[in-house]
């Protein structure tokens, strides 16, 4: 596992005076995922769980949807921050974004949110799953906790998967928020948990459509923020039966999609 | 231009009681930009502002660097949030990404940054420019007041370019950290003002090895931030020679890399 701060020397200005002193700062580094001869993609990570990060990116990308369809994974020894995908027979590596989006009419609107729902493995709307209030006003505080251990830099954003009772089941964090979604998320793959029915998702920042396509590609029934979501994260929420919520804090919420889960 | 924000029907949770109320979400939008027939990017985005975002994308990647480079832009009839690009002749569209990094060996690291320095238009390390504490401090505050009139919706990130006496030039915001830099320096280069000498970048979030080298390949010698930045912005920026500030905020800042422009 690679570091997840470095030591940099700082000036720290307070009061209008300057002092020297030493600070931590979160990694970010590269990584680049290959299937075979092909790499297909790179992405800027904190160096830690890139076997869960690698696992969940493969399932939001909707490549993969139980553990058997990765063989194996390793680190390349010749690359640094290299990590090679053996994936099973018949199961497909994604296709570079840049070709799946080369047909651009209606990549946005009503149109494109269907697709994007008929495409999943997994339905949520139908879902049973119930959320007492006070257990979904209390993740953000268990997602800090566990970030205050890890996190000495101020700079790492966190996602966490949850029973319905508040439980942790995974927690990681990483600098990039998307990418903190896909090591929880690749954390339940290899731990033969997918679907993720009757969980929730907490994320330590925003709720954008990308995110909301992570956690239903997951299975999962309801997705909680600290942070704001966007209009298209709700559309797609909507269309799809997933429970949003955003601004999850100081005991309050709001509920952008199918609140009857929610339990006053 | 398209909405920066939508409304959306709520339902709103304090102090355990629930209320039906409609609440202005930040737009997110996919944007499709074409150079000819080649889609070269698709970036999840806030309309409004698309040719900055667009110009501003291809400065980012190297592919432009002066007005004159990019000949025309005109939004796709026939297809909507595409942008179609005309560039002068001689210039070429910045190579899709998933192609620019098959060749992993050394993405990370020393080498791998002494690259993206020796790859830069412009030289910021030589940049004489000054800057005064009180005016690095207003930063902040200036950009939220810009904020303030646009954003009600909480959900959106802001980038402003400033002159070292702390006047705004320009100031955009979005979803995406990343596309109001964007925004800020295509800009900037329509309105002829490349490199960015002498000029501070002030953005919402934190400070990513991206948003680093976007200043840079801007011609921008400083970069302050509200929140933390990576490990590898600050070995990015002390490569360069960028003033990198973070934690600009209540009256302080970390300086990071190269403090002898910041004057107490």
């Amino acid at each position: 596992m690679g570091r997840v701060t470095a030591r940099h020397r700082v000036v720290r200005i307070r009061d209008g005076r300057a002092s020297a002193r030493s600070d931590a700062v979160a990694v970010e580094e590269p990584l680049v995922v290959r299937v075979g001869e092909a790499t297909v993609t790179l992405t800027m990570r904190t160096p830690g769980d890139d076997f869960d990060l690698v696992a969940g990116w493969l399932v939001s990308e909707g490549a993969v949807a139980q553990t058997a369809d990765i063989v194996g994974m390793r680190l390349c020894r010749d690359e640094q921050n290299t990590v090679e995908v053996v994936l099973a027979e018949g199961v497909e590596p994604p296709a570079p974004r840049a070709f799946a989006t080369t047909s651009a009419c209606g990549v946005c609107g009503a149109d494109a949110i269907v697709d994007v729902r008929d495409a999943l493995r997994w339905v949520v709307a139908g879902d049973q799953v119930t959320l007492e209030l006070d257990t979904l006003a209390k993740l953000p505080d268990l997602l800090r906790a566990y970030q205050r251990a890890f996190d000495r830099t101020g700079g790492l954003h966190a996602a966490g998967v949850f029973t319905a009772t508040g439980e942790p089941v995974h927690v990681r964090e990483d600098v990039g928020r998307h990418n903190a979604v896909d090591k929880v998320v690749g954390a339940a793959l290899r731990d033969g948990r997918l679907p993720l029915a009757g969980h929730v998702l907490q994320v330590s920042g925003r709720a954008s459509v990308e995110v909301v396509h992570k956690a239903v590609n997951a299975g999962i029934p309801a997705l909680a923020a600290v942070s704001a979501p966007s209009s298209l994260a709700v559309d797609l929420a909507k269309e799809c039966g997933l429970t949003l919520l955003g601004f999850v804090r100081d005991g309050g919420m709001n509920v952008y999609s199918r609140p009857d889960r929610v339990v006053l």
